[in-house]
């Protein structure tokens, strides 16, 4: 039988009769002849609620218990699909990570998965279940204790379980019909995209257009697997949604195909650093092993010896990277005379695989912004792809102007 | 190092601050030299929600889903716990029950313990932790899949890991102050007991007094745990609760030592059942097949051949009482011509191991009743105990005079 793998993201499986709608999905597909594997996120506001409460028992959490708190909203989900599957005779049971078992590194808090064996779910598959509903996001580290992805991390876990089964195609059911040139609920104009690049996707997905997860894309990328956007809240034919497939399958492109905005990021500037070589090693790997993920870099031109370094990073992990830096300064590893945080900052971006072949769009964005008066903080790029970093109360107008004049609303 | 089991009940973890004041129970017997193992229920109204969504979707549930479903709130606790004792210097970390693993059998839902190895946490005790917090309620069946242990089950667990660590003492958190002879919220005479016998205990419970799960009792009687039932919103002192002890180290003890009641009965009656040998072999053979827990029986006199046949069970059973009696009548098993469920009944029961020596409490029970207006529908007895089953808006008035008459309010 093909498999199909459909992931149902946290409002799709909010209430007893959003499971019952997405299980109904279900049906459908495995009507048509599918196994299916179905990937489930905890009800919406779960994981948010166990997060805050691992926070507020200790800032400075042990991950390996975060872990063991906020991957128990996905087994109840998990747990209720089958039920309500087999209510509607549909053959089905329920995965937890470890029975899989869906086996990571122990990177706790945001494991990388290293293997999921498909023996055991393919036996019962061989012997009549027609359902295997797996709860996302979680696995099992090397030591046996419980891992999570990270935020998203059920996107992760539908894409790899689509590429270990070798899955016809991966469909994400989410609360939006698909990916838009940028977010509607800033920007009215905003156009439902109907294919659009891994690449571009991944640059869209990192720069905090939450409809997927990164290393969800990044994965569906290398894996060949054809994943598909779209919504459970509406009824849907073969051709709904977003597909996000090769660059090759999209006959033509805008230079720009969408604007991305990522309103959580914090700017952190240590000033007065000695600029010796090796400097920015030890920063930069002391962040790294505390688990801040650094975005964009500057470092200030050198004046008697000594520069400001500047970097972006989520703001949840300003507290994670001020006690790494101030613990390389106090170890002498480090000096500088002050480190001061910015998190009243966002990042604007546009992204397109057309500015491969098309130059000026760094200008034409720059003189954009400019003309609403709004002042450029970072800024960084890649070959698809312009971010800036902002003041945080300018984000709207930035996306805003930037979607108007790339005349995203148009095909 | 001996070796301490606490047991905190879903109030003892009702949110935050509740976790951090039972941390703290916890920190003042680490502080003494014990390992301590910390057994944790799921935050109070947790475990309902979860049955009441497995209810809604699937009213005959598979109960390996319920399993996987219903075990979630004693993980979320079990991590919290523990964070909040590494946040207070004291090294721990949480188990589930697979992690353990607490090896049961497969009657999900109700699921015997089998194992509990020692080597995992043993090891780490070893490796200097001080505290393993583990979920209570569940454990892995065979295949691998989680079970549960019933309702109240985390206190089997409790029981189950104090007499596999051979720990000192188990004591139970919950949120009264020890065992009564009655319910003190139906009889403001009720008088809280310093000690009282396995054998008391195990009826108090199994006829609805919710301190303790009818079988952590049983597992601590086999096992010769001292177990002590005390609250976890007081200050406690070493001789705090209650007791539950050999029967030998109680000096004295009246002859009725506890009034119990049980509101979720039901009663059921076959009628005109044929009467010939085998028949109730038949009917209890079934009910036990479908996992009713039948109470009480009794038959009729037998006229025409035909009897009707009466028992009781728990309420929220009914329904799979009748689907299985209308199945053996189906497969023409079974003869009857009505089958009738009585859902306004409650069982009411007086308890003392003083009976076995004293004759006459049962006769002094039923004038007791009697006296208030009270009929008696159905009646059983052991060695140490008289329950009736009664209409049900009676409950609190029998037991009341009950209370009263037995003297239960003097030591």
């Amino acid at each position: 039988m093909p498999v199909l793998v459909m992931k149902f993201g946290g409002t799709s499986v909010a209430n007893l009769d959003r499971i019952r709608r997405a299980a109904k999905r279900v049906g459908v597909e495995v009507a048509k002849g599918y196994d299916v594997i179905v990937i489930v996120s905890a009800m919406s506001g779960k994981t948010n609620e166990l997060v805050g409460w691992v926070g507020e028992t200790s800032p400075l959490y042990d991950a390996r218990e975060y872990d063991a708190v906020v991957s128990s909203g996905e087994n109840v989900t998990a747990g209720l699909m089958a039920l309500t599957l087999q209510e509607m005779g549909v053959p089905a049971r329920s995965w937890q990570g470890w029975q899989v078992p869906l086996k990571t590194n122990d990177a706790h808090s945001q494991a990388r998965i290293e293997e999921i064996p498909t023996d055991n779910i393919n036996a019962k598959f061989g012997e009549g279940m027609k359902v295997a509903v797996v709860a996302g996001f979680q696995g099992i580290s090397p030591e046996g204790r419980i891992t999570t992805l990270g935020r998203g991390g059920s996107d992760t876990t539908a894409v790899a379980f689509a590429a270990a089964f070798e899955a016809e195609r991966c469909d994400i059911y989410t609360d939006v019909d698909g990916v838009y040139t940028t977010d509607p609920r800033i920007c009215a104009k905003a156009r439902k995209l109907d294919k659009i690049a891994f690449e571009e996707m991944l640059e869209l997905a990192s720069l905090g257009a939450k409809v997927l997860q990164t290393r969800s894309v990044e994965l569906a990328m290398r894996f060949k697997v054809k994943l598909r956007v779209l919504s459970s809240f509406e009824e849907q034919s073969d051709e709904a949604g977003t597909l996000v497939c090769d660059e090759e399958e999209i006959m033509e492109s805008n230079v720009v195909n969408g604007v991305a905005y990522s309103r959580d990021e914090a700017k952190m500037t240590l000033i007065s650093v000695a600029d010796r070589p090796g400097i920015a090693a030890t920063i930069f790997g002391s962040l790294s092993d505390a688990g801040v993920n650094v975005d964009m870099i500057i470092q200030n031109i050198s004046e008697d010896g000594r520069t400001d370094m500047t970097f972006s990073c989520p703001t949840d992990q300003v507290a994670r990277a001020e006690q790494a830096l101030v613990a390389i300064k106090e170890q002498g590893e480090l000096n500088y005379s002050e480190l001061v945080a910015d998190t009243e900052v966002a990042k604007v971006s546009v992204v397109g695989i057309g500015m491969r072949s098309q130059s000026g769009v760094a200008a034409k964005m720059f003189k954009i912004l400019s003309n609403e008066g709004i002042n450029i903080q970072v800024i960084t790029t890649s070959e698809i792809k312009i971010s800036v970093l902002i003041d945080r109360k300018y984000m709207e107008l930035a996306v805003q102007a930037l979607h108007d004049a790339f005349e995203l609303d148009k095909a």
